[in-house]
């Protein structure tokens, strides 16, 4: 075995397996990777036939996603198995332990960081039922009545608790200076958060431009700081960012006012 | 010290913090508690104003709890700190690694039951949603049109799609011969799973009786072997272990027909 044949299987490789080009909630998980430096590929995207392999490769394995976003993951530890892991907090979980996105040393502030990038990851939730709420199978078009009567809960009380949820936190966290969640440097509950923050930007822009002033650390110091750490602003101006469109978050103008 | 005070100082301390009364998502973490003989407080149901205390203690930590559950622990190792944590899976982790509901030795099969996890979280989350599909503050009765539309959904589609999964996965998983999840021993995957099975036959019962059959292990091998753990049967028949009322899984027969 030649030495960069070596080198090649001494780090561990990652492959992203989720629906082409939106960026859904795979875009939690390539912010770990940018934000790190850590190369991966991101089949259904790298690749023509790339969605096939990614629907094949999670049925086939064993336990089989329910869904994507999956990781398969090639680590020289395992033995020369590829292992699939799936299901989005469990995929951040894994990669934030694995690429040291998690607070140093403080095996609490683990699970603090964890729990947040859950409450943010149940926000994005939330803002997809909105445009979605009786059927995830149907058109917007088919349950549209009911997705107004929902944006108008979700505007009015559900953001602004979510909203000044966050500030809270930012606010506690005072050697965060109000820039990170937890301690004094980026985690995933970070990058996750910052993440939901531009889809409800993208999807309710009227609403967020009205309340934002509301929440000054979240709006300012927060969603600004996390924007311009190092991996995720080269990111943002690479054609690797896709941009939202019509996936878990969408701009209806109807739904926002 | 006398040995009592260092005995009782030695062991970590849990109490649960919930909504008295409704087993709701607590239960997932009673599980664990009950499979694994830990004891615990649960402090809703066994103090007279514990909710008032539950809210004080979520509000005021750090960083605060968007909403119960949340776990509060007193361990020695922490420097007699008191740490809360929260959101359901999160809580599941910590505990199934603590108390060994977690598979032995296997870094990736962790992954695998924590993922499993978090899809019988969303069947339990998308059940909760067919009752309220418009406002989760508002009564059921003001959102039962939509109720009734979602209903239809849920029974026709997304039951049989999670059944059907559950049932690969036992199917797949041999050295478990039907009865966990993840490899041949208890883990909190299947404490999960069992409660939201639980659940939906409770909230649709009619639909459970029409097409459990074509789920044979997850309804005969899998259902019967979880609730005949040791631990978990002692639980079952015990005044702890509260019935389905108005909480997450609720029986509306205008919902299951």
């Amino acid at each position: 075995m030649d030495q960069s044949q070596k080198k090649q299987g001494s780090v561990p490789k990652y492959e992203l397996l989720y629906h082409p080009e939106i960026p859904g909630r795979a875009e939690y998980i390539r912010l770990i990777f940018e934000a790190t430096g850590t190369p991966y590929s991101d089949i259904s995207n790298h690749e023509r036939t790339g969605y096939t392999k990614v629907q094949k490769i999670i049925t086939e394995t064993n336990p089989p996603a329910f869904a994507p976003p999956a990781l398969l993951i090639h680590d020289p530890d395992y033995d020369g198995e590829s292992i699939v892991i799936s299901q989005t907090p469990n995929i951040l979980l894994y990669l934030g332990l694995k690429l040291g996105l998690v607070p140093e040393g403080d095996e609490m502030a683990m699970y603090h960081a964890n729990g947040l990038t859950m409450t943010a990851l149940d926000m994005c939730n939330e803002a997809h039922d909105v445009h979605h709420p009786i059927d995830v199978e149907q058109y917007y078009e088919e349950q549209r009545s009911e997705a107004i009567k929902k944006s108008d809960v979700f505007r009015k009380r559900r953001i602004p608790k979510f909203f000044a949820y966050f500030e809270t936190v930012l606010k506690k966290n005072t050697e965060g200076c109000g820039k990170y969640l937890v301690g004094k440097r980026l985690t995933y509950a970070d990058t996750t958060l910052w993440q939901v923050l531009e889809g409800i930007d993208f999807a309710f822009p009227n609403t967020v431009r009205k309340i934002s002033k509301n929440y000054h650390l979240l709006f300012s110091n927060f969603r600004d700081n996390i924007k311009d750490q190092k991996g995720i602003k080269e990111y943002i101006s690479s054609n690797r960012r896709r941009p939202f469109s019509m996936g878990i978050f969408r701009h209806y103008p109807e739904l926002d006012t």
